[in-house]
């Protein structure tokens, strides 16, 4: 990837970026704030900066004159960097300058780090469950006229030691007719057991050598999106990926809502149909990209949490909202593919990801595994951040997990101009500590409409560091700017006035919304704490993190340490998985060890009820602050919160 | 039960028989020969007896005037024995007379000899494989809040030692509204593994306790006949019984004629839906019977030859009627009786008896597991003598087995007068040795339409025996009777006139019809040496026969040694073992233990194609003459003949 310099003066702040962007977004990484209003759409004319080096493209607008082009004034929102440039950003006095030693830290998500699929096979690991295997049978004879099934069985018994082997009654019927279609030369498709020594099941016979030909379907069945790949069993490649949005959508947009619609009669057979229905257009789609024909999809893996595997499986998800929380299952023997109505062949194996509890599901057991947290020594963390977080901690010798109800406030839900992470969606955030002007990048570069999770964790943050809020999350009453209002009662900072939004309104964030935020967070803080806790141990013994789920792909890790989201660590220490789920079910289709290994795991895992665990309350009401009532946990944030009162 | 003891004068012959019998009856029993030709129903008036002492009820016809009825005569085909009587069977001279110790052997069936099944309890072998067990799990805590799959398999491993257990996805979906109708009190129903240490299967889960009503039924799925028994699994008592022909038969009486038609398009299925439907009838008649739901049946065991097997699980049987006649299984794993088309409840399992190969059934290994022959020292030989005859040779050490095509004569087939064992056939037959007239006696007591198997051996031996008849089964041409003439060629006995038939034709036996019957039980006698030889065996070494089939029950022991179809011996050492294939469905369904041990016979059971052994053929040719071209192989006949000849 071309990349290139850009030194910000008079900060003296230099940073690579990749060749396209923007220099707003590029100011925003280094550190450095340049008002700006608008999101990146250039209509504020705010963020106003000179080339003092170099060349940029664009970056004109109305919003600059002749005189002002002439002096190298640019538009930083629309100015792209396609070389090394130095850039001057305008200071209006010394105290303006004075005040750069404070500007925020660089943004920094995780690092995405997911199991190389490659190694499965240096490692020996990639046997997939559904394998198919060719043989080429004795034919019979008079001295040799076993049954058909029977010649077939000992067969596989005698030459690749298959010693435990159930033949459906479905194949048995096709047996006859097409072991003799190429002289008893045959395919035959096993669905290995999940545990060694157990039986592998025939699902289906064929004439002559199609173990060229040997395909997978792995499926992510998200609350919100359902995510598809088609996976060549042979090579281990994925051929072919596709995503929709799951039609359940319409019947509620969060697990609990989708619960309460199956209690309703007929409710969960609808939600089956619906969600079955995306998965069929998904498999349509990759099928054809892929140009592999329905019936050589040997098998379907599954992943997704609780209350989406049981909708699937048309099993009533009832009690899973009802203390003490219970799913009918967690563990699903292999189902047959087309009995669900899934539009694949009618031998083709369901291979369901394992869960562990109503709200800590396959994605999750998934993400554990693709990290290999259940294999190290280290102590590790693992958290999905979402309405429900759930959290996994421990190691090789033990792992403890729990669901935490957060509340919305991560995905833009219970925040006055919340949004999900979408067009419009302010995700980057940088204030002037004097002025208190802020720097505002949207998601698409467009006037904004609102404020995203991992945006408001910037705000919350930057503003607590800067002083503008207090530990409580209320803002400095005596600050000199009329951005910081009361209205109705609330106190409030306006992100963005009226005309450079999207919405015809000021965009702002309240007390009220700051107070659902560190609600959301202290519920996950406190979560890890009480797990730590029942084991004997404490959090800052953590020794690694591992993100999952949309949201830990862009929550930056020094700002939800300064809120308290996150323990405070090395960043290098925290990795993203990416989409744990759809990982989890590609998996699971390649290597029957893995699926093994995850049985084992799911087995092994401690659930707890935080709701019900006595600790939990008083942790939670402790980590209602920003970071958290006890200062100490953070040191490097005391450090630098001491530093900026001297 | 009353018996009455009957004197036959001047025989001096004593017989015991049971009330209400006819006299001539007994005196076939007591191989007492009074002329008869219209097979008992009083028409001819030629079975004339004197009552010396005692009473008889009835015997009175307009065929005996007030002058006869005052001299004690009676008919003896009408007269009812209700004491005990001595009767004079009037002879016409001394020649008579002197005959009288050439009289017949008393006719000797098998005795019925079946697996007590009171006995499998105090063996401690009535576990049924389809166990219903009631379970008071403990109810869910925050706490404990397992997954309701892991609350039942887990309770079940503790408390139960089950520790294998598969959970199906229908039974999953029930387990969370089920087990909190009764507050965790369940009942659940388990199918037991065939090898020990294999998984059970959960195949059906109830609220409280309904341990007491747990059923089976027990289908012997015959090629003319369909029976069902419904057994209580509670007791082991069988509560209802019902049989109906196989509606398969409108498509072909047997199982080749039937094959073909699977062959053609839509055959299969069509063949399928009929025999289900008989079964259906069946199910339905004996679950209202005995007062069952259709709900409480837990299993529904299956036995029936291969090709019966076949039909009813629609695997079509088309390479079961070529060399080298391979069947497309002979094990088959549990089954979804509903998925079958059963009409039973959704959970039942259909558990299907073993078969060995394409023309040796399940009725076959049912008769060999509840003879006990695979558990006894003694070489026991047991036969099913029919259009198919199956054999099976062997102890606890080895078992061999054949299928012989005797062809259709034991069932009246390719007899000119053969007809099954129906009303109107002569069933019972005996000769004077001097006058060559006949003493019929027909099922039912009526005037003859034809001839059935069993009667057709006992005409030929008799004959045979007294010389009518040679070795090669050409009648004495010498004879000064009517009775024996030629027709168009071909030499034929007059077994009754026209006038005394109810076809208005004389029922004949011509040499044609011995020769069939000398192919038939050639076929099965060389059948049994042939496996022998296999095993470095003769047939002399047999110490104990099994018969099976409905001809087994009828067959007269000593006249089917005197031709040759089975060899000589003890005919105490003689069994029959009734409907081996109901029974065989019957131990299925109340033991484990024995459907374990038949699979393990099965496995352990050789067959051989007859057709295709060497020295099948030499050894047919010499068993094409009656007895045998070694006669040495029969030396009580040998002795008997021999006796007769000075």
């Amino acid at each position: 990837m071309k990349t290139h310099k850009i030194l910000f003066l008079p900060h003296n702040q230099e940073i690579t970026v990749p060749d396209g962007q923007t220099l707003i977004r590029a100011a925003m990484e280094a550190g450095v704030h340049i008002n700006a209003s608008c999101g990146g759409e250039g209509v504020c004319g705010k963020c106003r900066v000179i080339i003092e080096e170099g060349n940029v493209d664009e970056g004109i607008t109305e919003k600059l004159n002749d005189d002002d082009l002439e002096k190298g004034y640019r538009l930083a929102c629309k100015a792209i960097i396609r070389g090394d440039v130095t850039v001057r950003v305008p200071v209006e006095s010394e105290v303006d300058a004075s005040v750069l030693n404070m500007q925020r830290t660089a943004r920094r998500t995780a690092q995405i780090v997911q199991p190389n699929f490659e190694d499965l096979k240096e490692q020996g690991l990639f046997i997939p469950p559904v394998e198919k295997i060719y043989l080429e049978l004795p034919e019979p004879s008079v001295q040799d006229n076993l049954p058909d099934t029977s010649r077939l069985v000992s067969f596989l018994k005698l030459n690749h030691d298959e010693h435990r082997l159930v033949v459906s009654l479905p194949v048995i019927r096709q047996l006859p007719d097409i072991m003799r279609k190429d002289n008893f030369r045959v395919t035959a498709t096993l669905v290995r057991p999940v545990q060694k020594g157990r039986k592998s099941h025939i699902i289906r016979i064929e004439p002559g050598d199609t173990t060229e030909r040997n395909y997978a379907i792995a499926i992510d069945i998200g609350t919100t999106t359902i995510y598809g790949q088609l996976i060549d069993l042979k090579t281990g490649e994925s051929l072919a990926e596709a995503a929709d949005f799951n039609g359940q959508i319409s019947y509620g947009e969060d697990v609990i809502t989708r619960i309460v619609y199956a209690e309703k009669s007929g409710g969960l057979e609808k939600l089956h149909d619906v969600v079955v229905g995306t998965m069929n257009k998904i498999i349509k789609k990759i099928i054809r990209k892929a140009r592999v024909e329905r019936d050589e999809i040997s098998s379907v893996t599954l992943a997704g949490n609780t209350t989406m595997t049981q909708l699937l499986l048309k099993v009533n998800p009832r009690y899973m909202r009802r203390s003490p929380y219970v799913p009918a299952a967690t563990i699903y023997p292999p189902i047959n593919a087309a009995s669900l109505g899934l539009d694949v062949g009618e031998h083709a194996a369901a291979l369901v990801y394992p869960q562990i509890s109503s709200y800590v599901g396959g994605d999750i057991v998934a993400g554990v595994m693709g990290s290999g947290m259940y294999r190290n020594e280290e102590l590790t963390l693992f958290m999905d951040i979402g309405t429900n977080a759930e959290i996994v901690i421990g190691n090789k010798d033990w792992l403890a997990c729990a669901a935490c109800s957060a509340g919305p406030a991560f995905e833009g839900g219970g925040i006055q101009f919340g949004m999900r992470a979408a067009k419009g969606a302010i995700e980057d955030f940088s204030i002037n500590p004097l002025t208190l002007e802020p720097m505002n990048i949207t998601i698409g570069n467009v006037r904004a409409k609102g404020i995203c999770g991992s945006g408001l964790i910037i705000m919350v943050a930057t503003m607590f560091e800067m002083g503008i809020l207090d530990s409580q999350g209320k803002f400095n009453r005596d600050l000199d700017t009329s951005r910081i209002r009361q209205t109705d009662g609330i106190w409030e900072y306006v992100v963005v006035w009226q005309e450079d939004t999207q919405i015809d309104r000021d965009i702002v964030i309240t007390e009220v919304d700051i107070e659902n935020l560190i609600r959301a967070k202290g519920a996950i803080y406190s979560g890890c704490q009480t797990l730590l806790d029942e084991v004997g141990m404490d959090i800052d013994m953590v020794e690694r993190i591992i993100l999952a789920g949309g949201f830990g792909s862009y929550v930056d890790l020094e700002k939800s340490m300064t809120i308290g989201l996150l323990p405070e660590m090395d960043p290098d220490k925290i990795t993203f998985i990416g989409n744990s789920s759809l990982m989890g079910a590609r998996m699971s289709a390649l290597s029957n060890h893995i699926r093994s290994d995850v049985t084992e795991v799911t087995r092994k895992m401690t659930n707890f009820e935080l709701s019900e665990t006595r600790s939990y309350m008083d942790h939670y009401v402790a980590a209602l602050f920003l970071p958290h009532t006890d200062i100490a946990k953070f040191p490097k944030l005391k450090a630098r919160l001491e530093n900026r009162a001297q």
